[in-house]
């Protein structure tokens, strides 16, 4: 699951389950001379559908880099395939947006820094000022949109267009303490979010306060791409730490937050990677 | 939290917070030569309650085991306490009720025959057959009280009459189907269930069917006592495994069967030990 | 991961990396009209190693169940493969391996008694009288062979020809206090190994004790392969659980019982599944 | 287990085992208007050690804070204590050593700017001027003293003397990559490193490539005061987390790199709560 400098192409893809498709996907592969270096495949038989992912090396592959989409799409067609080609190296240009909290988006320009990351955290997007100075810190563009009823339309409209100018292709909500209007969630590339509990458990506000108050012996932490129904988007990663009667609100909410930020960085992770699949409202993580 | 076999006394106990509470109670247990080998106390600001268990040794203390509730009553009523008084070694007679399946009963039987458990089992109750050959081979009466609507009423009150003869102190829900009528509850010792999922999260039943469709990933167990709100009794024990879209529901079944087990075996033996306190809905266990 | 009732193989193979390994395993399926119904490849680029599981269906598949190896063997020779070929569904018959203590042993057999295996236990040896009731419990024949430095080499003898007479695929070492010699080791089956710590820390004997006088905060248990380096075997499985000052080593000893009985289960269970392949003394768990 | 902003005192001791100690402490609290808060006890029976955590308000007490030391001595000295107090609120001034590794170093940084600390970082010190921006871009001062067998004698002297002029009260090793000479560990204050392995497996230098090439799956980091013997200081907490044959050696220390910096973090925010006792090379943590 290493970061690799190699040249890669990676196809991430699921279809209706027919005999022959791993037979036919490596054929492919191989008779433009590709080197399979990863893959995985799974059916889901309820579903009666194929995954798979399948990662190859493009020094020696046949196929121009610019060129396998194209070459691909006919087999693809003919195996009712739906699928995304991802070449590596690449830097995913990344939007964090955020709100007060500081944890998650330090805990994230920190991994960028390290060089653990896959991706570039090209802009931060927040509704308050709190953050500006986290974010010149590290050197990142800041850009302040506060948010009221009367301008949230055009707020979104603004965000928009900043992301779109930024070529935007993944947005992160590190404590982003807003709804985000259908119409722009629908404009937007993927939106992963990270929520504060063991989803289903605890869906909505004040989490941690209700874990408290029901006595709960672990807490969560949820990361999932955002869909029309809050809370309720494919589940990427989740985990969870034990806490006890010695752990007043405060303390679940300290920990909580260790808990936030490695859950979210892996779930980006993971996505960077291009390990996600989704499909019936579920992920399936070739980890 | 060792089965000791010295002879000991533990007070479990809670009250309004004040000064000198942990004073007053340590100063009665030394001026009766007693020495105490384990205490631990916990303040729930927020509800303003002290708790507290205390564990000492009963060679050379100067009252007699029995007389020690007596002595003790006249201070516990001074401070306003909620307390109960556990003398050791003791056997705790247990009822275990189960319906069809049989991995927490036989894992109870096995701790039993181990040593390892702090409690007897007296007898296996169930509203199936299946199960007898089980009780049988570890030489536990079995009694078969077959459940339908109209006989319900009757089964429960032979049941208690059963319960009562055998003086049993603790019932352990071991995936037992079926729910407890209100005035069953209410005339039963302390009841211990244990629930197929991480609650709060999929109350109720069917709780991997649910867990698959959201495409967790994570799975998880909860022992709790229960009362009259199912599923919403006071938690002593909670766990969780992970789990990946590799798993299909009857996986997450098989892996739920050993979080099951193990989940409520801990949190028997940790009401066996004396070792948790309940107040507001919801537990402190001094581990 | 469920056990499936339907008619199955499954390769496990690995072999020096090249290109058109997936193509050329999975053509050989697909041409023979066979569904692929699980395949997962790994290449460890280290060891210049790819390594794979394949599992498809048999019905429909155009060769034979008893005919695959003979058929699959010349591209095997090509690709220089060690490979195995598992057909399913399937009862590997198993022999454990206990002395005094129980708890894996029950547990084991509670597994196969509730269908949860995918093996059958066909016998127990002991070098102790103790557990004899347990096996004839369930029963299961129980073979005692009492050891001593005089004895040990004929004990060996007469248990290997008792493997043989029930023809016993696997060798489950279920807390067997005993070092195998290395001639006997040689002649058997597998052996799948529980060990009471989170290997290569406290290797050899009384590591709780040696884990409570070093103050971990961790136990742990390791499931194996047995070679003829005692506790350096290939690991399969493990786990750990949190201990605090408060546990004794009596405590970390009951705590870790349910640690290793979870641990040896599951590295049985994944044995059985056909999901480990061992090289250069490790293991990959296709799980 | 939250900072709380109140006025506290915390007596963490430990003495030969005897009756009447936790009576005689807390009348000593009580008879003054001491009101505890939080109080925990421990008997070690193997050893014969008692042990004990007390926090109580100072708001109300009859005894000026820097008065309770003097006024505490007779009794500690009639019961044996080996003792120390603690004062609260107070922001403990702490060194970090880093060498080239940023990970650890962020998050301490983060965590004080969150206020989810219960320190202060006062300085950075370094063999290597790598982490020189971090320091900068968080405002804490930066020490270069780079390390040569020549000069490391002098450079421990120098730095000694900048300890205490800051009066630093807690050096935490947060990947530095030096071991410290006797005479340097004896006049330092306690000292906390994080080392990249589930103690006591794997201990010195590269613990990844040996646990990749053990086969482990799971990897651990375990925080620890600094004795004399290198990796065989008290133990104050662990964690692991699970690895398999995907992910390679580089996988590892970036998953190790998450493990590494939240287990060292609770040790050090463990310590700043004053809820870590050593006695006989190991700790108690009173969490």
């Amino acid at each position: 699951m290493s970061i690799e400098s190699q040249n890669r192409a990676i196809l991430l893809a699921c279809c209706p389950d027919q005999k022959g498709l791993v037979a036919k996907l490596s054929q492919f592969i191989y008779e433009h001379q590709g080197n399979i270096v990863d893959s995985d495949q799974h059916t889901d038989h309820e579903a009666g559908v194929f995954a798979t992912r399948i990662e190859w090396e493009l020094d020696g592959f046949g196929i121009a880099a610019d060129a396998i989409h194209s070459r691909l799409a006919p087999l693809a067609a003919s195996l009712q395939l739906q699928w995304t080609l991802h070449l590596r190296p690449k830097e995913t240009p990344i939007a964090v947006f955020v709100s007060r909290q500081d944890h998650c988006l330090i805990d994230l320009l920190a991994r960028q820094r390290s060089g653990d990351f896959g991706g570039r955290i090209a802009l931060i997007v927040s509704n308050h000022r709190e953050l500006a100075p986290i974010a010149a810190q590290f050197g990142v563009p800041f850009f302040y949109f506060p948010i009221s009823a009367e301008i949230k339309a055009q707020q979104e409209r603004d965000t928009l267009k900043l992301l779109k100018e930024h070529r935007i292709e993944l947005v992160v909500l590190a404590k982003y303490m807003q709804v985000l209007s259908q119409d722009f969630l629908t404009a937007l590339p993927p939106v992963i979010n990270i929520h504060h509990s063991f989803l289903p458990a605890f869906p909505g506000a004040s989490p941690y306060q209700r874990a408290f108050a029901r006595g709960v012996k672990l807490i969560g932490a949820t990361a999932h791409y955002v869909t029309q129904d809050l809370d309720e988007g494919p589940i990427i990663e989740q985990d969870v730490s034990r806490v006890s009667h010695r752990d007043a609100v405060a303390d679940m909410i300290r920990r909580g937050k260790d808990l936030e930020k490695i859950v979210l960085a892996r779930a980006v992770y993971l996505h960077l990677q291009s390990r996600v699949l989704v499909y019936h409202n579920k992920t399936i993580v070739f980890d």
